[in-house]
């Protein structure tokens, strides 16, 4: 090729025997593009269309000097953009070639070039932007810690130097009842060291504490889910229903034996066919009061208690909801203490008690079915805060209503559905430091002849897993909110209180199952790997979405709190009052339907709180408008009430979705405001940010339809959620050890 | 309470002790109410007053009194519609009382009681149609099935066959060993059936059936997926990579043992550094001409072959991936046979095996690393298709390009990402299986007095259920087009092919990780037991998103070949350029969207097929018209084209998607269209509007913004959706059992 005419077209030979993204069809475009040029003399498009014959590819060697060729003619000309601008330093610059302009532009198009990013691989050492990108925190992790940790700080670092001691290393067997006994034995662990009973009162041993007691699980959670579940069937749910249905008699009996877990026992509600609709229990007690005894029995059964945690091994006693019965009248489901095991742990009479099995995760926890075969217990046996059976053999009870009664001890119950989102949390903040760590230090791929990148550099691992983070934090805060006006209720509060706590499990646990999908894929194979955790974090976390309430289920209830409340607020609506409703305390609403401000882009504008909260509370408060007024519409019309909620069901999860984002943000909002290390506030911030940016981007859909936000403007935001991202990109490494989860726990070799 | 006067307050006295959502607050707002009303006496409102008094609650006889008489005025007039409706009634038409209707009214709204609710409660056995809903298919089962097997209905049955054996029990063990050593087994009993040869030449005793092959694949799919995967490392990627990438001596040496699984085998590609990136592995192969061998070497210990399947226990040989030295040239990777054990299954000299442990789901398939010291392997052993070392010891291939060799041997494999997800399609079935006939015999809930109602009954269990259903359905189709496509491949079509193997790898194994979890959540607790298999599903196939390549690295593969083919036809783009493109092959864009089509909203537009497509397709061309006028736009201002991709990474991976989400649309149009049974093309036609519907409502926002769709017309497509999902129902059992799955594989007793 010593011909300079043959010379020009180097780039295009080489690049059409080189490009794994050029094919035969390129092949056959060049070649038409050599046969039309008539510059070239018939020899000469002979001996080009020659070096294109599949059956005469050239050699090895000759695309190293074609590669030479290139390389030099780029060092003479650093600026090229273009294939063509190579053809012409290969030209020695011959004015010949520059008339040909036009054809070897339209070739480079025929070819599905990008010049740019042809001549971008021909380069050594390409400096990027996207490789230089690394870890650079500007604030200190310990404050940030310090922060997270609050009040409760030092009954977290207790736990902790508790569940790193070697005796807590994890169980690698993948033996059920090997596993399960470890288990006992670290929750007896717990139980010496006074973990266990820290909400019970002093009286009975306890340290009278709930608010320790909720950093105690949700720390727990950062060590194995089994542990921390069968801790809380232990403890809080076997032990806070002794405490929270009983009365001073049980208490003495039994809370100190429970707190010591010397007496270890189940909290057995949930039967085979009633899960969610708990009112429907079938399992009966039935008094006799010739003997002032009850008789709890199982009548079918799919009516056996099921999944009932400590059952299949170590429980001795268990919280039974049974349906009390007075001569043949059905007072509701009352709660009662019925013995399943002797201390010799030999199951009693008339107990028939089945194991669950393997299940997906949480095997370290003994999860059996209960059948009752006419069981008597004594009358004492009643959890009689709510109910009881006088001396008479009357039924007396402070709550009428056997439905209200039986919702009242529901309520007082309501503390699982916060220690649950809270482990929950835990468990996405474990995932997210493994995930974040590891991909700060994986790299691949980078630009060609440079070094390869750290993943975490890419913009779209970003996207995966910094608005996860940014809601994980929000989450966190917001845990803390419901965990004090959980603390601090009065009774007046308290449907609120459990509205907040069903919605914020269910958020929660939703939260994590996501984050750690998110997780697993975002670490690949490493990901899936036992070693490294976080299929175990996604497989005992899995069924958080479901215990303590059905997510979905949990949501509705929330949607009809919310409605209950605005109708209390605004009864019967006209047009009017709905406007009204949704524009009171949204007092920037008119200003933002203003078109200049639906379309207001500016950096300062979209990254502003208070935006973020007016467009939230906008968004909660007219979808629950739009959900009351076609709920009333449709019963109007003479639909049957359980028919028009149907109808509406998946407008009443929104309901309940937009109430919770907004409370998530406004904590978060309300949190961030108190931190007094500005450097950590500026970059939480960030995150809060990010969440609200990145929320009010998947529901986009739902603003563009309403005209709040219009097109200029979404765009606008998912422009600054990339950039959000990449601006924490540098921080991220250290917003997950603000954690301070243990190393010993996190336990991933990926993650270390 | 003889009074009328005070007899008319039974409805709210009753509720207010009853009704579990009113609370202390309602107690005041009625105490209240009471004080002023004043056609009542002083001593008649402290009658009142009294009896709401939280320390003198109403005995429970009081309560039930009060409840009888609330419902013989219900009787007398079963047409009332407010609690005013009944205190009419009490207070036998008194016209005093009529006076006072708005006050009452005014009360109602102030306890935010919905009259009708509160009343229907009453009510005995209130017929709603959610209650009386139920399966009643319209379509003959076995018709469907027949379309779904298509021409592969035979083998399908024969496979069926064998895994109903009873010595295809699932294994229950959770010692791997156990559990590895059974897949074993069953691997050979299906290779004694000839199945795991059914690809490879009859020469070679196979089946030349590469169709069959995959059908085998995804009928095993219903039993264990270790199985599965298992058969596809042995048959499909050390089988395949032997037959793609040796030649004629290799196949005499090879193929017949590897069929008979006489010979175990691995393929090992991916390193601990390189997983995406394969171009980057590190193992080296160095030709030593003297007695003609390579050395077979790992330079480090992160350059070691990682989760490689039968590498822990079975495999005696391995297909090597490593970069090919001769006399200090790099030239670039190539595939060797490597063997790693004897017959008596001792690992050999120079191999270190470690077993990759316990991982979060495929647990019966032997997972290990490999490193090679110095290993010495026979000249005959590279796979010389497309390069060798000559009888000279020089480099010799008719694929000049070291980059270009390796894509082209890796476009020889891309069978792999057929099988992957069509062993993914029938995982995604089975969990859909079990969740619908799961929710159809599941009760929960139900109208006051009613009986409990089929969750499937439930609009939002329909929406999370039928749209993975409908999309399931539709990449069925999707995948036995890709098939065909591939068994008929040319040279030409194979970047396309490539590129539509890889996007449909991470469409179907992303839609089963999205179906097998709403069907994990959608079965609660039931789901979460091993017995009833979700669980294992999830965590089995939780790895198809990342094996045969990581998802979100292959849709930006999809989204570069698409941008390819977009610069070859419209070269460098101006603004008409962009727009004649979206426009064309579009034709009824114009008409869309003119604002009366983009509003339009009448059923038989919305459920219109070319509605649909169109919609689809414009998405499609509009969303990649903008990446590459973005990209043009980044890289014209100077960024470099690495950087460039990067910033618009995101929207890369729409670019794929769009076109994904059109090529499953058409083929699932072109698949129905062919349907001769008319009825199950009706329901099936059905499902596919369901697919088309639910994503144009999920990418709504999308809509919006560019103004295809406005919002009239999105709120209508969410209404049709529901309204979809509601006309299945009784249609969806037969919709799964159509797919056929033998109960024994299914095991669940759930579903059973």
């Amino acid at each position: 090729m010593e011909n300079t005419k043959l010379k020009v077209f180097i780039p295009f030979l080489y690049l059409v025997w080189s490009d794994d993204l050029l094919t035969q069809k390129e092949h056959l475009v060049l070649k038409k593009f050599i046969s039309v040029q008539n510059w070239l003399k018939d020899d000469e498009k002979v001996a080009l269309i020659s070096q294109l014959s599949i059956s005469n590819a050239p050699s090895r060697f000759t695309m190293t000097n074609w590669k030479s060729e290139i390389n030099t003619a780029l060092e003479h000309n650093p600026e090229a953009r273009s294939l063509f601008d190579i053809v012409i330093e290969l030209s020695n610059n011959g004015s010949a070639i520059s008339e040909f302009a036009t054809n070897f532009i339209q070739l480079e198009n025929d070819l599905g070039i990008l010049g740019e990013d042809v001549i971008s691989n021909f380069k050594k050492n390409v400096i990027t932007f996207t490789s230089t990108h690394q870890s650079d925190p500007t604030f200190e992790i310990s404050k940030l810690t310090q922060i997270l940790d609050g009040e409760q700080s030092e009954i977290i670092q207790k736990v902790k130097s508790i569940i790193t001691r070697p005796e807590f290393a994890y169980e690698t067997s993948t033996d059920t009842a090997i596993y399960r006994e470890k288990v006992y034995q670290w929750c007896k662990i717990l139980a010496r060291e006074n973990l266990g009973n820290m909400a019970y009162p002093k009286k009975y041993g306890g340290g009278e504490n709930i608010a320790d007691y909720f950093a105690i699980m949700e720390t727990l959670s950062y060590h194995d889910l089994s542990l921390v579940i069968k801790f809380g069937v232990q403890f809080g749910l076997w032990g806070m229903s002794i405490h929270s249905l009983g009365t001073e008699k049980h208490y003495q009996k039994y809370l100190k034996d429970i707190g010591t877990l010397k007496l270890p026992g189940c909290f057995a509600m949930t039967e085979t066919n009633h899960g969610s609709n708990v009112k429907g229990l079938e399992t009966t007690a039935t008094y006799n009061h010739q003997n002032k005894t009850f008789v709890i029995n199982t009548p079918h059964e799919k009516a056996q208690k099921e999944y009932i945690g400590n059952a299949a091994i170590h429980g001795q006693m268990a919280t039974v909801f049974a349906k009390l019965i007075i001569n043949e009248v059905d007072y509701g489901v009352n709660a009662f203490v019925v013995p399943l095991r002797n201390q010799n742990n030999q199951i009693l009479n008339g107990i028939i008690i089945k194991d669950c099995g393997l299940k997906m995760g949480l095997n370290g926890v003994d999860n059996g079915t209960i059948s009752f075969d006419n069981v008597i217990i004594p009358k004492d046996n009643m959890l009689d805060r709510f109910a009881s059976v006088n001396e008479q053999g009357k039924f007396e009870s402070p709550i009428p209503s056997d439905n209200r009664r039986f919702f009242t001890m529901l309520g007082t119950l309501v503390g699982g559905r916060i220690g649950i989102p809270r482990s929950a949390l835990a468990a996405a903040k474990s995932g997210l430091t493994i995930a974040i760590q590891y991909s700060d230090k994986r790299k691949q791929f980078g630009p060609e002849g440079g070094e390869e990148v750290s993943i975490l550099n890419y913009r779209m691992h970003q996207r995966r897993l910094f608005p996860l983070l940014a809601k994980t934090y929000a989450i966190h805060f917001a845990l803390q909110y419901v965990t004090n006006r959980f603390i601090k209720r009065t009774d007046l509060e308290m449907p609120e209180i459990e509205a907040l706590a069903a919605g914020m499990k269910a958020y929660s646990t939703w939260n994590t199952t996501a984050t750690l999908q998110e997780c697993r894929e975002a670490c690949g194979g490493k990901g899936y790997l036992s070693e490294n955790r976080i299929g175990v974090l996604k497989s005992d976390t899995e069924i958080y979405t479901t215990f303590e309430g059905d997510n979905t289920v949990l949501m509705q209830l929330v949607a009809k709190n919310r409605l209950s409340e605005f109708r209390k607020t605004y009864g019967k609506m006209d047009a009017m009052g709905i406007i009204s409703y949704v524009y009171e305390n949204t007092k920037t609403v008119i200003a933002e339907k203003n078109p200049i401000i639906t379309r207001k882009t500016d950096e300062a504008h979209l990254l502003d709180a208070t935006f973020h909260l007016s467009a939230f509370e906008y968004r909660e408060k007219t979808i629950l408008a739009s959900a009351a007024k076609r709920l009333k519409k449709l019963i109007d019309g003479g639909l049957e009430p359980y028919d028009a909620f149907n109808v509406v069901q998946h407008q009443m999860i929104d309901v309940a979705q937009a109430y919770l984002d907004r409370v998530v943000l406004e904590q978060f909002i309300i949190a961030i405001d108190k931190f007094e290390d500005s450097k950590s506030k500026d970059i939480v911030n960030k995150l809060s940010q990010l969440y609200a940016l990145s929320l009010l981007d998947k529901n986009k859909g739902w603003y563009l339809e309403d005209g709040y936000l219009e097109a200029i403007k979404t765009k606008a935001i998912r422009k600054m959620v990339n950039q959000l991202c990449w601006e924490l990109r540098p921080e991220a490494i250290s917003l997950v050890k603000a954690f301070a989860i243990p190393d010993s726990c996190l336990s991933a070799p990926i993650a270390l």
